[in-house]
């Protein structure tokens, strides 16, 4: 493909590859990224033209990395966008598990899980790291959907058999079923067919400690400790759940799920927001990473995620929708929320107290980062090829439509440099900019024409 | 028209007429909105059937007021969504006074202002007030292109004189000139070729006390008690602009401004994040309103705007997008960012501070008080009957489509309540989503059919 490319292979640094070709290999991997200046550029643009495989953006369209979504609750789709206005007990118990507990139909859980990844793709997501629920048979047409659709799916069967956290219409009957069920579903899709590849992976996906007796979490452990496969849950997200976990297991969440075995370099916990210092230390050396969900944390989380300082102490870690936790699907948007939550945390916000007790100053991101975070660093969490454009990367990306007939992306070409339409792409763009969405090679998503 | 209708006639009460009809006049003013019930419904129907002036909205979409926009900077239209990452002064004197000193060139004033009008109006805008530059010309360009496109527009010719704030090659050279020039404004926009009506408004507008001499104020505020024009301005927007105005005046920049009389019945204060008691106080008593402008305040203003507490003491105020201090055209993103700004206020945003520590809990705003903020308050606020879909107002009015293949509002028609729907519109509507704009009866925008 013969385009301008923009990626982040570091948190503060922008790459513009300028009217390079990108090779991909049959397989959908990278093979080379080569500069308009390369001798070999031409002679590899005239044998891709003459071999009719040669690509060319248009003018005003650009390469990304796809977007790596870290966290979405596929069964809480139909609920994206509502009943974020009553408290969140109301919104588990009355909105969130009573809607959970009907994906052992599978045709409810179709008529969800088809669109759902259709919408994340049209979104740019390439990337999704999925909460299930507990059902084999609805977690089972995830899968399946992501593998028809092409997304690049981590689909966990999640699992929650605490009697005094989870309502007995929608909780495992037991820690040994619900074990096994996991184990089923990491065998149930390492044999779908057509997942050859891998494209979709299972993940180990306590729901979180409160949720969970601790026989299962043991179990779990034990299972992510002998299998290898991702894992995912919550850890620390508000001070009801950090304070909750700390009086159970007389632990911080992070140091409770190490202590389980559940804390691996193919862990995922969501949120974070009340890591201690050690636990900060304990996931970096572990290679343990956060999703943060910046957006959700404004309704859930009575606080803001520090991403900033805890990237300096090398903790992994990138961004999530938390669909519905979060109400928008678009990794853009949680781009901007990052950034917007990161600048609250920084300068503080109550103007009512004095400008020296407010903010801390260690804490703003920008566009750049929010991209990383979006992309390469989500990659790194999940252990995966994925979120640069160079050699070696599988090629997951998006393209980037600046002159769409919906497009708020308002380039200036005589004064916006590159970077500056990085920036406003970051910015302002929508799932109407995503004119493509590829992954691993092939093409998954192409926008209707206006 | 025949439609389902969502508006609030009070910051939290959300108002859903279904299937209603509503009759608009040849001036362009709702006459009626009649209910299902009502025996009038049919036989007005059929009587518009008949004359062939029914529309109906198809299932899916619906009809919601204009958003008003009471922030925008018309200049920097073209770097919207870029230098963001830059410090406030390098911003200012790098980026934004060498750009907003372009517009005396009458071909790139209208380059620009065709664009941004039309695209505001694309993104569901009905009525903006700008801020212009302290070019004649260029002022007179986009009051013309309000008129030509059909935005309700309310334009000021930026007025600044202050030698140790303004540079040199973008200032007014006394305050005598930008008073005449101010006064001049006004006349030509009474006198713009279809203006009769009054669709476009001059709006006498200090660009903000530091950039001013005594001098200015003081005539600016006679024009304005003589003329009962508009006024607008920015006011405590941060810590800087708040304790210079101090030092400077010896009171806030509340009581500064209307001392000079510069605080009225049609003033709306850009931002006002750090008012005193007593300065809100004044504002209610006054009648003056605050263009809140949520995005911009994570950048600028080292704060949130307590909207919530404000408008308990009865102060006026709606939303603004500050373009470009904020990012995003759309009054969606505005009312979005009102809420997660809100609930930062509210909740606290830093996680290593003790729970007690942490936020003030008399902030939160839901997405029924941010779209009263985008429309019946900016209403309110211009003093204009706009912003409600009722017998009297003005039919400044969008038609939301949730169906549109680039909408992000996904909604569940078994599950959701209209209420719900309206939710989800606010949560995730896009420009995508706006299918029609009208102003005064005119239908002004209509998205092009994908
Ligand atoms: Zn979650
Ligand atoms: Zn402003």
């Amino acid at each position: 493909m013969q385009c301008t490319a923009f990626d982040t292979p570091q948190a503060d640094a922008l790459r513009v590859q300028s009217d390079a070709l990108v090779t991909v290999s049959g397989e959908g991997q990278i093979t080379a990224v080569i500069a308009r200046d390369d001798p070999r550029w031409a002679t590899e643009r005239a044998r891709h033209a003459a071999a009719g495989s040669l690509r060319e953006l248009p003018e005003g369209s650009y390469l990304l990395p796809g977007m790596v979504d870290l966290h979405v609750h596929a069964p809480q789709w139909p609920q994206m966008g509502k009943a974020l206005d009553v408290p969140l007990e109301a919104w588990l118990q009355q909105n969130t598990f009573p809607l959970e507990a009907r994906y052992g139909d599978e045709t409810f859980a179709e008529s969800v899980y088809r669109p759902l990844v259709q919408q994340l793709l049209a979104n740019g997501t390439t990337t999704a790291m999925y909460f299930g629920t507990l059902h084999d048979s609805g977690n089972r047409v995830l899968a399946e959907q992501c593998l028809r659709q092409g997304q690049r799916g981590l689909v966990g069967r999640v699992a929650m058999d605490e009697p005094s956290q989870c309502p007995a219409f929608y909780r495992d009957v037991s820690a040994q079923v619900a074990i096994a069920e996991t184990e089923a579903f990491i065998e149930t899709v390492a044999r779908l067919p057509g997942n050859a590849h891998g494209l979709v992976r299972p993940v180990i996906t306590p729901r979180f400690i409160p949720s969970c007796t601790d026989a299962l979490l043991e179990g779990l452990g034990a299972l992510a400790q002998r299998t290898g496969v991702h894992v995912q849950t919550h850890c620390s997200e508000s001070d009801w759940a950090h304070q909750h976990v700390l009086e159970r297991t007389g632990v911080t969440d992070a140091q409770a799920l190490h202590r389980f075995g559940l804390l691996t370099r193919r862990t995922v916990v969501a949120h974070a927001n009340f890591l201690t210092p050690d636990d900060v230390a304990l996931m970096a050396q572990v290679g343990a990473s956060v999703a943060h969900c910046p957006l959700s944390n404004f309704y859930f989380a009575n606080s803001v995620f520090p991403a900033r300082s805890g990237h300096a102490q090398r903790m992994g870690m990138g961004l999530g929708s938390d669909i519905s936790g979060g109400y928008s699907p678009s990794m853009f948007d949680a781009c901007r929320h990052a950034i917007t939550a990161s600048y609250a945390l920084d300068e503080g916000v109550d103007p009512d107290l004095p400008a020296a007790q407010r903010g801390r100053h260690d804490a703003r991101i920008d566009h750049v980062f929010a991209l990383w975070l979006a992309t390469a660093a989500g990659g790194q969490a999940l252990d995966l090829p994925i979120g640069r454009i160079e050699a070696g990367q599988q090629f997951d990306a998006i393209v980037v439509d600046c002159r769409t007939p919906d497009s708020n992306v308002c380039v200036w070409p005589d004064i916006d440099s590159p970077a500056d339409v990085l920036q406003k792409i970051i910015y302002n763009a929508t799932r109407s900019n995503v004119a493509q969405t590829w992954v691993q090679g092939a093409l998954v998503h192409r926008r209707a024409a206006a």
